[in-house]
């Protein structure tokens, strides 16, 4: 299986972006470990503080022959409704994933514009989010 | 690791509630499998439709020498402080777990009283969330 | 045609409740006057002040070979997500009744939860809206 | 007894009126039957889709020797302050009737303006609601 | 000086209208005072409870050479937007009047939708409040 | 094609009502306009302030030999849920017009209760937002 | 009849305050003008930009022999309970002035706290507005 | 006077739940303080995690000669309308009282759903909140 | 102990006010009964219609040597962040009282800008509750 | 006359995204077909996923000698006032365009920020939309 | 030029009030360093903590030769629309001044009633806000 | 001290855009006198339309030795969560500077949603607000 995971604005410094909240492990050793962990799956990884980057990006997926998506929209969560659209024009399985507990902090993280139109959602589990969204469309069943 | 699972408010009726949404699989399949997958952690499971009942259980948690909480709390994410309170109380990790995603239904269901005092949320996953909110305390990190 | 009339919270002590508001008859004199009316349907009634109760309770109307269900939800009308749930799960045709006008009395009584997974709702007609609740059900229609 | 029936705007096509939601019988077949079946009471009956109309005719009631009144305000039921003005100087029993469950269907539907100055308000039994307002007038009490 | 005095809906049963608020004197009678009491002025009137004849009135105001209107919108000034566009495609003065006091009523009624397209507004002085209206425009100023 | 535009309240008087927003052309010149623009069409029109006539002409459509429909609902666009249950009724395309830009004058003119129920929307074209809904309906599409 | 005319906050500088909104007629001679026109009642007056001043002016109405009151509560009526309280404490007549029509500006204006607990309001009628007040208080009625 | 204290969900773990909160003080510690301090009324207390037992016994306080209440109703103040029923059918003097300030707390916390049926209210006092319900039950008035 | 108790606006007409709301006893028997019954401390009040003059007070505690406040803010108490920012300002324990039951009233009177940032609340007690507040702040704890 | 045609994020996949909703024709398809119905007027277009490359292109429409502009704003019409900025800076007409019918989906659809600065917006006529905004730009007006 | 500065309520105790918040510079201190730090201006400044005296130095700027006003409203900023009109009746340049930065406060902090009447704002620069605005009108423009 | 000035969306056309409210100075001129006026500070500039490219300056800032940010974020301050969580992870002084007084304009420009991450925000001094940002940088403090 082939999967991408998405990361948006700000996501890109992970490890010195508020440690207290975001953790402070790099992006490019949460990737590694995930590899690592998950060999039976091909993973990409794609990160852009552009949303029409992320868009473009979203729209090439299928002719790649990405199977499934992996998406931290960051704060476009609470913004985009382009991304929203984007995504709701995909026909694969979507997780959406949030590194801290968006619905723990301001009041305007509470609300995603996003999950709506995707498959599933996990917030709070920190960098291990990632790793249970893998989990999830890698790994058998129940 | 020991880790109690517990089910709030029409989730003993699982496999016949709804299949469309909650699925056809009943809770006693699921936490079967569970415990098969999970062979490191002992795993004890509470469901009830009483709210008090709960929060007996839950005050009960820590003198059964619980370390971890999952919990579905049904329709009472969206009704009940009275839950909310019992979990703020708990110093354990706490995981909440909702079968369909909750953010893609009617709109009172895309609040959550709870979520703010729990360590992370996930939505969506069907019976699977079960198996990562497990894997989430019993597998290693990355 | 065997009919359920599940009443909830404070409706145990109708006759001597606020009468002014509820009435001065008691339950069991409307429910023998219900039974008398309606003799061609068999009446089963059950009241509790525990929403779980009730809970279990209509997870069990199946298994006991109800075909139809009239219910007061008391104030759960206006707080139970879990009864708008357990309702919900079910497949038979459902009266929501209101022995007061609920949308003359104060702000919070006109917003019904359970109102939109039920058949028909009744409210204002006092005692008599059960009569009518049970007529819809037994007798013949236009 | 002698009991009036108003119906509102666009109740003037029952039975081609998205049959789907307001059923396929005429207003006339309907009408006739209540006629049939309650021979006790005298039935009056009034549609038009004028709110002017409506008002001068429940202005008009006493006069006529009405004793009781049956009003389906149709789409008023949400818009107009007028309707209700009117029904509110009036001093005899009130049923609102609706056919559909106007508390399952779009958001505006659910806030009656009429029902805080009416007896009583049924919803969603179909034709049979005009039916249990008149029994609910015309018939023995418990 | 010529002034139409227009009442909407409900107010032509003044006085057999709820007593205890509109008072109990007929239009016939306080139009009757009016006309007595200010010689110097033509005063002409028009009560429907049609909004669509109100608004065919007041496109001919003009045509007619009326050169003031007093207008009592009774419950459309919380319903009728045509009637405000009605209203200010006019160039007279307006004076918009209402027997009781709106603001101290119930929540619906202290919102005019009328009031920022006429010149002024009087609430509360009973029937007086007509009085007041005409001695404004026909009365010589301070 | 038969095609019937219809006008809602305060739209008689176009050509001196605020034409400073309205335009100053009259309706017959534009509905003259019309005819001689689009002759392979067949065009009738109906203008009232009487939300009633409105409906009963509407109700009518059909019988009419009608095939689609191009309305003005005026201030009816903000505040008649009858008129919407009428247009919602019928089963032919319907385009909303409005001469001005609803969506850059008051606030309540921003929200449209007619929209939701027709096939397509125009604001802001002035009297040229007749002539664009007939060209949808009778010129060869793209 | 013994009348007190209350303004409150920023009035004391009527004909320099924005005169095209509150006109260039000073009070002084407003007052005047007032005393002329209506010999039969003793009228007297107070003006303050202190809210405490006014309250205590107030309370000492029934001591002064003053049988009605007529206030301008300027911008306190959309901020101050105090006022309101003050107000409701009395048991005269009350009439509430306002220069412009209030609901025809800024959205705040728009609502009066003290409008509930007087007896009449009236508002748009530029200084005209103190002559119908004591005009409604001291001419005889209708 | 015989007066009966009941405390709702999470009030049997006072000394264990938040102490930063609600303080390290066992609920028998300050019940039996109250005993010895007001030695001429009778206590009596129930507390209980389930509404409907509170519903019960509040239903049962008549029969038990009780002749006033004190209660905490914990997260049921923000969330039972059957709770605030249950009060409201009764007629004894009813004190509310909470631990902490809920009104320097979670928005939540801040409206009372009991609070208007009740005599009196107090928070923010610590344990001492029940001290001063019972002095104003039992001891002198001014 | 030095105690300063504060009265906002319109309470110095204690006993000729609304006597059926804030009772008939005047703040001079109050006051004088509170000394005699709280010997052990020393008690010194004011009231004022002024908010400037109740800062100025607020703002001189301290040098007074005053150790405990009790405040009845009146209206201000939902119209008045100066008188806020006064109170957050002290550290000293702080008492709210209201006479009446602010919840059960009008709406605008359930919310209360001061309690945030006061150390407790009291409502409804009628001047009682001055009694209480004196009574947690001069008599033993439990 | 020089036309620019701008569409915003996902519309540049137009015929393979949600085909029911969007239909199933390229955007190549429709401009080619555009510039075939309309040879009198020059058109161009452009398309972007990025908001600023978008912004830059609007920022040199005058430059380009473009006197009109067709813009539709996909998602960004819900969510971008930076857009909405850049059209408000433009002196030249401006038609939005909406390609389904925005009044008639999601919730957050139904208000488009960008409307209060065009001159017009058509909505609902899937690619015809187009074809009526170039019309009323190139054609002859009634 | 002859500039004021005027401080509302709670600002006179600046040191010794919250100092986290707002410093422990007193206003003495302050104001002297402004004088010695823009000579070429003469500074004058008032503080009180009465709304009335404040709206009274107001309607008095101009006769006192005053040509610009530095206002920091304190919390009337977010309760007055007294002090608002007062401003709005000036003609002088007017800046707003928060030493706190008012947007990262409380929710009801954010929303400043005077700020749609004033030429400008600043907020957050603690003491240092003073120095720029009188800098913004002492010294040279760029 | 090396200060970097950020302008977003639709300031690079400063002078030419909308000049009655932004002023017809171009940035160039703007920028070029600031660093006249601040010789002692470093200045560098940078302008986007494009929220990507702010975001990866903003995350290059510290790289490149800048101490303080001055940033006028136009119409991304009301909607860009994005920049908002790019300032918040900056540990440096930030001054928020809006040209016109963003408070009197239309009602979604008075909510900045960057204004509580930032240090301090100025609004209305046009383009001298970016000298007192200076300023309050670069000179000495009072």
């Amino acid at each position: 299986m082939k999967i991408a995971i998405v990361n948006g604005p700000n996501l890109g410094i992970l490890g010195r972006r508020q440690p207290q909240i975001y953790g402070n492990r790099s992006w490019d050793d949460i990737f590694q470990r995930l590899q690592q962990r998950f060999p039976a799956c091909t993973l990409v990884h794609f990160q852009s503080n552009h949303e029409g980057q992320v868009i473009d990006y979203l729209e090439s997926l299928e002719e790649q022959g990405i199977e499934a998506l992996i998406i931290n929209p960051g704060a476009w969560t609470h913004q985009s409704y382009a991304i929203r659209d984007a995504l709701a024009a995909l026909s694969m399985p979507i997780v959406e994933v949030h590194i801290s507990n968006i619905y723990a902090r301001e009041d305007f993280r509470a609300h995603s514009l996003t999950a709506p139109v995707v498959t599933a959602q996990l917030s709070g589990f920190g960098a291990e989010g990632y790793r249970l969204a893998v989990a999830y469309l890698c790994e058998n069943p129940l």
